[in-house]
Parts: structure tokens; C-alpha cells; sequence
């Protein structure tokens, strides 16, 4: 984790506009076999052409979270989805980002219901979720298209 | 223009990760009619769905350079390119930039050397122009296409 104050606010605001930018902030709801309720999963990733995998691994080395995958299309991705990372990330990068702040919120909000085990509203949540994809519409997606 | 030293600090963080994640820091050379030397155009953008560009119209509001448009195929465009304004702008993120430190450094000394009427050595500069381009392709693009 990142040292000096002043370093480490400057770290996290530069981490919010990478992930303003290129990331994703997403839930998805999950079915589990033989279960009625869904798995629930939130979601932070950046992804980067595999070339460019070092840089995710010195961000996940910065901030100690996540883990690094190469997907099947070949594309390098950093994705945090631990609750309790994916709560710690959204607490960093919470008070810079601009443009993903709402789907930060309402992610933040959840995880923490989660890890405190609190009983969850399922159509509540999926109105969340289906919110938050709305959010993260691709730039090119003209708001057709779905994105992440 | 952002005031207090911290808070400068932060937002030049920040849209070093946005231009990191989802900028573009390019050169383009230009031909004229009726000339043997090309125009040079050395260009800083960040583009985002039309229906953002209050975000980006923020962006440059704050950093009080640059131009807005919403190009022909919808996506909104804050665009650097008035020399001294894309000075400006790299010297402002180049200490905060990971990703794209390098094509902004070749960025800096070349508006560097125009703003100051150095004579341009144009072989050097179309290896420096192409040697930008493939630094800027594309995460999907699997070091084919070419971007932007």
C-alpha cells in the first residue's frame, strides 16, 4: 500500500480517473444450482492489452489488491471482486472519481450491507444492478448496446 | 485553472489516469496544398458518449484549455491542440502519467521545439509520429488495427 500522504492521495486520484476512464464498476447476480437466491457479485476491473500486464501488476502491487488474469480474448485484466477489497478500492477512489461516483456509491452501500450480513431485497438489488450496467454503457455503445 | 497546490496535485493525478485509461497523446502530420513540408499537429483528447459531455466540459473549465465537439460518429471530444495549450496540458499530467509517459515526453519536446521555431527534422519526425501511433493502439486491437 502506498506510504506518504501526499503520495498516496495522489496514487488514488489517479487510480479514480484510470478507472473514470477504462474501468468497471458492476454487480452481477449470479444463480446457484439447487438455490433460490442468487450469488452476488461486485465487481472493480481495468483491463489493458496483454502487452501492457505489467502496468496492472504494479497497480495491484501499489495497492495490494485484486488479482491479474489474462482473459480468453487475450486482453490483460485487473479485477477485484474479495468484498472486502472491492470495499477498501471503492473507499479509495470514492472522493476523486467524477464520472463512475454513482455506481461507487451504490456498490459501497451494498458490499457493506454484504459484509455485515444484513438481509438483502432482491428485487431492490437487481434494480441496482440493472442501474449500474445502464451506468457503464460502452462510449461507442450509442446506449444500445450493454457494457461492460 | 485549479488553486490550492494539493488540489492541483489531485486533479492532474486524476486526468493522468484518465488519459492513461482512455486518452489519446498523438502526431499528425498533415500535407498542404502547395507545400513540400508538412503541417504538424500534435494533439491531446479524451472523448466520452455524447451524453457526458458535461464531464467534459468540466474538465475544461478546470484546466481552462482545449475545445469541446461532438464528432460526426456522436462521441463527445475534449481536444488539445493549440501548442501551447498541449504543453500546458503534458506537463501538467507528465508526472503522473504510467501508461503513456512515453509518447508524451516525445510530444513535449517536439510542440517544445515548434513553439521555439527549432528547424524540424521531418524523417525523425514521421519515425516519432509512427513511433507514437503504435504506442496508441488500441487494448482490443491485439497490436493489429491501429488507434486512434
Amino acid at each position: 500500500m502506498v506510504n506518504s500522504v501526499g503520495r498516496h492521495l495522489e496514487e488514488a486520484a489517479y487510480l479514480a480517473g484510470l478507472i473514470d476512464g477504462d474501468g468497471s464498476i458492476y454487480i452481477r447476480l449470479k444463480d446457484r444450482k439447487g438455490c433460490k437466491t442468487k450469488q452476488v457479485l461486485i465487481v472493480v476491473a481495468v483491463i489493458q492489452r496483454s502487452d501492457k500486464i505489467e502496468f496492472l501488476k504494479n497497480l495491484q502491487a501499489l495497492w495490494q489488491i485484486g488479482r491479474i488474469r489474462v482473459r480468453k480474448d487475450g486482453i490483460g485484466e485487473w479485477y477485484i471482486q474479495k468484498r472486502s477489497e472491492v470495499k477498501q478500492l471503492l473507499q479509495i477512489v470514492y472522493p476523486f472519481l467524477k464520472l463512475k461516483k454513482r455506481q461507487a456509491l451504490i456498490c459501497l452501500k451494498l458490499v457493506e450491507s454484504l459484509l455485515h450480513n444484513d438481509e438483502l431485497d432482491f428485487g431492490e438489488l437487481e434494480k441496482s444492478a440493472r442501474e449500474v450496467v445502464k451506468m457503464n454503457l460502452s462510449k461507442k455503445s450509442k446506449l444500445l448496446q450493454m457494457s461492460p
